[in-house]
């Protein structure tokens, strides 16, 4: 019965993977038509459990599935259903399919719990099409406010996030009127796939998270000059690129300092660069996080230093935004212990594995309005994720869905 | 006289600026419909000039001004009108609209010469649009055979080159049939702009080139492993990216040992770039250039090894691959002496300057099939190139008129 829910959950996934901005790999982008497909399909899979289903402001899709008792308090589960460019296809998903495929266990039994059940699907979390982040949790929570400075922002096709949500049918104005109202949630819980090797190295499916690392973002602007490849001395350049190459060097040395510390550039963008003219301007982004303490913002300071003594260096200009900035935010302890029990109950013999997040949720937001949980399912493939390798196994799919449905029993008691 | 001939020169270059892909800045790329109006703007001053115009199989523009005699060789002279994305409006123009006047000039007082003056506008050579180099003058040279390989090639938007001739309404396989017959020429001559420091160093407005720069141009890709952002320990990520800034670091320094050696890195692309994704695959160019010797050569051995060696040090994989390799081109002794003494009649008092070239240009590809000879036209504003802020002053372009006329009134004696 458990593989055969298991199997079932990978085959969803892979089903909703076909709905891709791309046919040679798996990206879905915020407000595509593959994106939308996808809502549809999420929400059509959201009755079939007998769930009511609702669209919000942004596009996001989510379910009731009633208590026994009418003024009972709800616990919502969620993620999201967008992707990175040729990401992986259970990042996000997976915890929205699960969810889905336990409600759908409880409704085929009749069962009802003592509390109302939730799933919300998020239509943009990693925001690779806008370069926004968790747009979708944060307009669930805030409402319109969180939208207020991202309408006007383009995609690269010159699309704004306005233009977009209109086309896709959907009423920004809208959002205040969808806005989560905290004194009715219980608590919110976030089923993901690890997206790290710690559960795989120790050979366990699922783990506890205790808390989401903190992270900042930035994006820095190097400013050369332009100038021809054949004919400008070495020592006259002036090359943003080769001046923002010894950045990202020392952005990463610095961020090598050990612990949880981690820190990436994953854009770099020469403006107009050709092959024989030194590059004039360049930009790329910052992505430094520590699940603990305040690691990640020493070394941001370092690092952005850093940045600033090469610039000076090499006489080229700097600019450099904070784009982001999310405080860590810790599980509560009553929400992990419950969870504990329940995947102890699932795989007995060893106390569950609790471990933190480096990647950032949608819980992160959800925590700003009510306690926040979250459970860990293994990812294969050496734990690689935002990639195309991503994994996860129906054995361990399987394992989610009985401690998650073993969760909500004892929840709703 | 010789200033309003420099002002309307320079007035020139800006209507010809006019026609650019974008408002914004100059760029001009191939068979764009800014870079076929252009060339049509070309045709009609060639024309005015007294000249009979027809277009090659890839656009070129090619105007003649029949010799006194019938039977004569032709000296052909001649520049390109494409541009590199966001350049400067000197860069090859001068060397269409510099000639284009001088003949005005002889059609005006009714001379002509014991030789045929043809006037070729290249219509690629920067190759920005398809990732070509010398496309032009190569069909001119070369005929068909310069093409077959590159029809398929596609543009940023998809389009392959061979549509983009045939919308254009060119037919490629006319290439052959518009070849230049080497048994007809007397030389090449170009005039350009410096794009270089030299001649403003020195307060002279121009100069003789007495070589071309070798060059080696190189496509490097580096793959790694695209991660999560948060979840790989640092020792364990295979970042492409961050590999790849490390090489570019490592080829500045060594092309910065001095002479006329120079190496530029000037377009780098991470593939599905995302802030919050460890980047999977970089690709950046390499382009390696030296006036004099094989310095050139050297130092793409040592940088190329050592890019192998960081790639080794880090787990990534490295693919090199040669995509443009030039020759030194040798400016004609004689052709040199010829220009030279035009110039110093033009600007009496010291021995013209001659210096090597650190770009390439359309003459490289001239030399394989006849003696080729440049001049060289002050580069104001810092001597900068490849850069909105090219400059060149009406009073040298006035200067240039004058030196190359006395050129071809003594050539063609």
């Amino acid at each position: 019965m458990d593989t055969s829910a298991g199997r079932e959950l990978v085959d969803r996934v892979q089903e909703l993977a076909r709905h891709s901005d791309s046919a040679q790999h798996y990206t879905r982008t915020y407000l595509t038509p593959a994106h939308r497909a996808a809502s549809r399909l999420i929400a059509a899979w959201m009755r079939e459990a007998g769930m009511q289903v609702r669209e919000d402001a942004v596009g996001s899709v989510i379910g009731r599935y009633d208590a026994s008792v009418t003024g009972a308090k709800t616990l919502l589960l969620g993620s999201h259903f967008d992707s990175v460019r040729n990401g992986g296809k259970f990042d996000g998903v997976l915890g929205i399919l699960v969810p889905i495929a336990c409600v759908a266990e409880l409704g085929r039994r009749g069962e009802r719990l003592g509390c109302a059940i939730e799933i919300a699907a998020f239509s943009d979390e990693e925001g690779a099409r806008f370069q926004t982040s968790f747009l979708a949790s944060r307009t669930l929570v805030d409402g319109g406010a969180a939208l207020a400075d991202l309408l006007e922002r383009r995609d690269a096709e010159g699309i704004s996030l306005g233009e977009a949500l209109r086309s896709a049918g959907l009423d920004a104005a809208r959002a205040d009127a969808h806005r989560l109202d905290p004194s009715t949630l219980a608590a919110y819980v976030e089923v993901h796939i690890e997206q790290g090797p710690v559960l795989l190295d120790e050979g366990r499916a699922l783990g506890v998270v205790t808390s989401i690392a903190a992270g900042l973002r930035y994006l820095v602007r190097v400013k050369g000059e332009a100038g021809h490849a054949g004919t400008v001395p070495m020592p006259r350049r002036r090359d943003a690129l080769a001046a923002a190459a010894q950045m990202v060097v020392a952005i990463e040395r610095r961020c090598s300092a050990g612990g949880s510390l981690v820190g990436t550039v994953g854009v770099l963008r020469v403006k107009d660069g050709t092959a024989n003219v030194i590059a004039g301007e360049v930009e790329f982004t910052v992505d430094i996080r520590s699940a603990d303490g305040m690691a990640h913002a020493a070394a941001a300071r370092d690092a952005l230093a850093e940045c600033e003594a090469i610039a000076a260096r090499r006489g080229v200009g700097l600019e450099c935004t904070k784009t982001h900035e999310v405080a860590s935010a810790p599980c509560a302890a009553w929400l992990q212990d419950r969870l504990a029990a329940s995947i102890e109950r699932t795989i007995p013999g060893r106390p569950a594995r609790r471990l933190p997040s480096g990647a950032g949720h949608d819980a992160m937001i959800l925590a700003k309005v009510t306690d926040v949980g979250m459970m860990f399912v293994r990812c294969g493939a050496g734990g690689v994720s935002h990639n195309p390798a991503e994994t996860v196994s129906a054995e361990d799919a399987g394992l989610a869905h009985r401690a998650l449905l073993d969760f909500l029993r004892h929840f709703g008691r």
